[in-house]
């Protein structure tokens, strides 16, 4: 697939300041590209590398038109534009639809037109597969399962009893929805398991990113709204609720029956502890971990950044002192502090 | 399923405030029950739905009894009496016994009656499922695999060459239990591979989480004692040892050689580094990192809470030179300390 | 198989202190060997152990050979000798070549000789699978992918689109290799996805571990060097470079185009942010997050050790006001900072 520069800034909105009629075939980073490619400025990071590029034109922002050494298209949003433009000019192929002999579908599941469903997966009782929805190799489906239109799970993916998907959701490898909350209660002398009664309801247009676990919920249900994207590795407890188009990074871990609201950003390796409330356009940065409700949007931060071993341990030690410092500096007194 | 409160005030040894033959068929949180619902107040943060509950019945503790609008079923601990109630008005639907077809299963594994064996599921030489062990689909048994009676593995499970699990334990989809240690050694100019000799012993009741990974041991066995509770996304290093009735939260790392006691409570995202020990009976808080050996019961911890950024930036700040900070006040100084 | 001190002495290229017709069969470790047996020291923890151990010889180094009370091997390397004499005693079973019947290979991949395939694996068009390459039981192999001669994947392993990996790699149970990386674009009032164009490159000699999932590229491809080794639950982003002998424990998560050098030790639960860059020979502490480009060699570290948790609480109360602090002790007030 190739388009011209034109094309492309009519279609997508841009400026264009260049040669209308250069036609690009491919997406190349600013750093790597050739002839035919287009690239992209977006990140920081890498304007260094804008005034060598050798890519055909740049989508930028209005601020680094001026000095790009190629064809630029202006625009607002570059990374959008640039995802739309790659999309076009890569475009997936399309899974082709039809039963793979071996795998295993109950009589009472029912397909619609257009389903794929992939070698060795396996579909249970009840289960409902929307219009072109796609279910990889491997992936097990247990009964009740509804699955939306030009929704597509990858490979080896579990959807435990009753998980209803909506449309064009993307799920990817190994990601395992609707497996029993961690609900246990003490009673005298052992753990006794609390019943998870809920199921997990996920929204339209929901990604779920590879080896990620959300967990059914325990009377009501665990729900992700719409435009939801989880990266990798990230654990999302019973009874969580997560709001539209809301974002978050790998290995994040989300306690039981927390709350958060649409619009937030939350980095890697973030935990939220059970049962509160993060409120709309809240922006978590990696690793802290949020002990109370958030109710203001806007940036929180907990994690000390990591230094070379020598000074961070200097630092570490006067923090395990912190509070005879004070009492000792309040008091005047200057000699050496308890060590404990 | 229903029951009178009459009923469940004596199977479940509480005191009944209210109409004993009110009769109930289901659970309700506190805040979203309607008649016919039972439901009940065991964490403090929903004290405040109590007084406008819909439910025709509360199960709670004797200090709130008094504050409840309606029947109240009291008890000392509320939250293992709900679980209770909520298994017996909800019954899990047992899982057929019988062999998939499609399921694969090695001529030399012994299977005992009532065995259930899901679609895809992979059986291997040696393997033992006792009774009424029940194996989900696209799940994998390596050669020599012990499974006790009644235990249920879900779909996607792998349990790697000689791992056993005791009686009635539920393993999520997508755990892994028995893979290869990380044990390598640095040899020269590369790395070798310690061959890790040992397998993985599970005692009773145990739970594995979805995408949990236990390795096995190096040259001894990795042992998870009775009635362990282990959540999503954990990682047991080789060589490992759990006791009995300790419960670890999400995204937990238990590095090599750890032996961690009985009647532990571990947090979410917590790090034990390798080789060191944890008693019985500690409490280890979110995202702490245990360094050293933990010799006396009770509560640790170490993460610092999340704050708004500008906050959080300010003291991260000090933290930074707070070696300097304490050296120059020390000396009575009052000029501005180094940034480095 | 067994061999005497002799034979291993010379093969290993260690100085033997002790009988040299004396005969091991097993490796075990110091507190808990017997005759027949040869145990190892290499970790200064179990030192207190090799004063009453009752194995027939210790592989060791100089400084410890003195106070053995069995004979010893003398080395440098005390760790690797073990690892390779582990590995000549106990020899791990070849995975015998051929084909499952259930699996489902597409008629135009490609095996060379020696290849294993395991009960319903799949393995789609274009798979190039090189001599005596082994694919474990429900392991899926999308369409394009190479796997270099001598590799193994154990059981549920996803190799997505493309993906190549060199020869001796060992990848295990639900590890997923080139799934989407996480790369979304803000595009008026939602998400866009950005494709992920790139694949994965994996060098000979690597091992990944289970559960681990590492990111197709975006427009480059993600790349792991050669005897590269990571541990479960691990992290890798979209476009990351890793260098040769590279190693990284569990639970590590690294964010979207880092690059990491040769040599480095990346311990468990650390956070690497995106877009930076870690110089060879760099050793990264537990569960420090990683802000910055890191450009010498050398320890890092970012992370506090647990403490009791009343005295945890009572230095973290005073980090909280540490701006504070500061200021007011500079202007020499002895008053209370404000809480905040």
């Amino acid at each position: 697939m190739s388009a011209t520069l034109a094309e492309l800034a009519l279609r997508f909105g841009c400026e264009l300041r260049g040669d209308p009629e250069l036609r690009v075939d491919r997406v190349a980073p600013l750093g790597n590209a050739g002839p035919g490619s287009i690239s992209f400025l977006s990140n920081r990071v890498y304007r260094r590398c804008l005034a060598s590029t050798a890519a055909a034109a740049v989508i930028l922002g209005p601020e680094d038109a001026a000095d790009a050494p190629v064809a630029v298209l202006v625009c607002e949003q570059p990374y959008a534009v640039y995802a739309r433009i790659a999309a076009l000019l890569h475009p997936e192929p399309a899974v082709p639809p039809g039963i793979h002999p071996t795998a295993v579908i109950d009589p009472q599941a029912c397909l619609e037109e257009g389903v794929s469903v992939g070698a060795k997966a396996v579909v249970g009782a009840g289960v409902r597969l929307a219009e072109r929805a796609s279910i990889g190799p491997g992936s097990v489906l247990e009964d009740g399962v509804t699955v939306g239109a030009d929704s597509r799970l990858l490979a080896n993916v579990t959807l435990c009893a009753g998980v209803t998907l909506g449309s064009r959701c993307l799920i990817h490898p190994g990601a395992v929805i609707g497996a029993r909350g961690f609900g246990i209660a003490w009673d005298h002398d052992r753990w006794v398991k609390v019943p998870q009664l809920g199921t997990v309801r996920i929204g339209d247009d929901v990604e779920v990113g590879a080896n990620t676990a959300i967990d059914r919920g325990a009377i009501e249900d665990t729900v992700i709204g719409d435009d939801v994207h989880l990266d990798n590795l990230i654990q999302i407890g019973h009874n969580v609720r997560i709001g539209a188009h809301t974002a978050i990074a790998a290995g994040t871990a989300v306690a039981g029956s927390v709350t958060i609201g649409a619009h937030c950003l939350i980095a890697g390796h973030v935990g939220l502890v059970g049962h509160i409330e993060v409120c709309d356009g809240a922006v978590i940065q990696a690793k802290a971990l949020v002990t109370r409700s958030i109710r203001e949007p806007g940036e929180y931060g907990g994690c000390l950044p990591a230094e070379p071993a020598a000074r961070w341990r200097r630092n570490a030690a006067r923090f395990r002192r912190l509070h005879h410092l004070e009492r000792e500096l309040r008091k005047g007194r200057a000699g050496g502090g308890p060590e404990e």
